[in-house]
């Protein structure tokens, strides 16, 4: 087993940083504008992730495992990359100071394969997407996302 | 036991990567302007980190333990921050196509604590300030490094 994590900062209150994370439109800002669904526990949220020119590079769909107002949000993931299924993502949040801080980690993976090393990347780069929407109201979702490799 | 491991692509040949990797000259490019020492096998580079206005952050001295041209660097960290020291920090460089694929580790952190969140996803930007360095002239070295939270 092998773990993603991430630490991030962002200059908000922990309520706006929560709602981004913890509602469908939330997470069309930063991580994929195509995203449907319902956010909230024992929901499932598809999320489509198209090229620039709109052919369709993947979808994933996670069932949302835990809310906690303010402090966490943790999704499993039902389908998308074979890697994928079955893992979880988790965000918690703490206030320190101007900052709310996002932990971010995305467990479980059976191994740590090239494609776990290519998502943490990717998956810093929607964090600082994430930073971004809250901070300026402009997050880098998909598929705008910032190009990491070739892969992605 | 704990891993940091991410993967970026850079449009470039491999020995261009290779050479921001493996001088001096190339880590101030993209890590940290302030680097200096001797890149090769069994010696060493420091490099300070500043805050904009000129307080020093902190200082990272490695050894360079592999040089493989074209191939892999790897360091490692003799001082810096207490976790860092013994931790091994690799680049294994292979070409896909028009990209070199760099296969980054920091590997050995004695445990995933939050200060290792910070690094993965600090790391992450560094590596983007690499392929910047290369792709187009121009990295994000320290002190206009990509501020991520409120430790750096």
């Amino acid at each position: 087993m092998a773990d993603i994590i991430h630490r991030a900062g962002i200059k908000a209150a922990v309520a706006k940083v929560y709602a981004a994370l913890a509602t469908v439109e939330g997470v069309a800002g930063w991580w994929s504008r195509e995203a449907s669904g319902v956010s909230s526990p024992g929901n499932v949220i598809e999320l489509i992730f198209n090229t620039p020119t709109g052919e369709v590079l993947g979808v994933i769909k996670f069932e949302v495992t835990s809310m906690i107002p303010d402090k966490q949000v943790v999704w499993r993931f039902i389908s998308g990359p074979d890697e994928w299924v079955g893992t979880h993502a988790s965000f918690d949040l703490y206030q320190d100071g101007d900052y709310t801080i996002v932990l971010f980690a995305h467990r479980h993976w059976a191994e740590p394969v090239e494609f776990m090393a290519h998502c943490s990347t990717k998956w810093a780069t929607f964090l600082m997407s994430l930073k971004a929407l809250v901070e300026t109201g402009q997050g880098h979702p998909s598929p705008d996302d910032f190009k990491i490799d070739n892969w992605n």
